[in-house]
């Protein structure tokens, strides 16, 4: 096949061979529905652990388990959410159909719900640490807090 | 209505009124197909944040973000997944059905694999912090080898 090819077209696919290599190498940015995906999947992980931890604060106390789930909350709550609502992720299915609300991408606010959720759940994961039953249910109230605020305003009802 | 109960009927009831109001404080156990959903996010989550590392160390390096990628892993990886593989979750479906193999519910080797993973997530977490880019991209490698090993033999192909 080479012998028959024109030398521009060679050099154009050679460039493109390479463009793809480079691509390949540093890897494609994932699609909006894998991104859907996953932020779907971390609010599940972040609603078995908030779970955990009312779980005990309402029956028998573990510290050690709460320990776990304050600080499962607070590595995702701290891992950049943010990446998975890049343009594109407006609209579209990840598990199933994302139930965000427009406004999310362009009002201020959610930024600032969004570092008050981090602050709550840093705190939980140092109460969770160092503070007794009382002090970790309080705390808890507060992250839910957070969680309500963003979903009253940038959540569609399912 | 109560008139027309039995003395003994209706202390069994009162009884049973009692037992469904306790549970209710302490919250109902999950369902397995809640549970099978948790873990199938977990995975998710993992899989976001390790694509983030191996992003990194073969592009860009951002030791920034690969510390936030690593932390979340260490963190789930510590939470205590085995409790999303309670009695009931051999089968079922939660975002899909499950693809877990019934060998991992009976096979001590499923501990071993999961206390390597343990291990080398919260490893990589530490050469996040401390390490170079050729550091992170070896421990990456070790952890994705226990992933790897755990797949081949106890997830059924997709």
């Amino acid at each position: 096949m080479k012998s028959i090819l024109k030398p521009v077209a060679a050099t154009v696919l050679a460039a493109a061979a390479l463009a793809a290599a480079s691509a390949s190498f540093a890897q494609q940015a994932p699609k909006p529905e894998q991104l859907i995906k996953w932020r779907q999947s971390a609010y599940q992980v972040l609603a078995w652990n908030t779970g955990r931890v009312k779980a005990n604060v309402d029956g028998t106390y573990n510290k050690d388990d709460v320990i776990k789930a304050s600080n499962a909350i607070a590595a995702i709550a701290n891992s950049g959410l943010g990446a998975l609502y890049a343009p594109g992720t407006e609209t579209g299915k990840g598990w199933r159909e994302t139930t965000v609300k427009p406004e999310l991408f362009t009002d201020k606010k959610a930024g600032e719900v969004a570092a008050a959720f981090n602050k709550e759940a840093n705190e939980l994961a140092r109460v969770a640490a160092v503070g007794d039953v009382a002090q970790v249910k309080a705390q808890l109230a507060k992250l839910q807090g957070t969680c309500k605020a963003c979903h009253d305003d940038f959540r569609k009802k399912d």
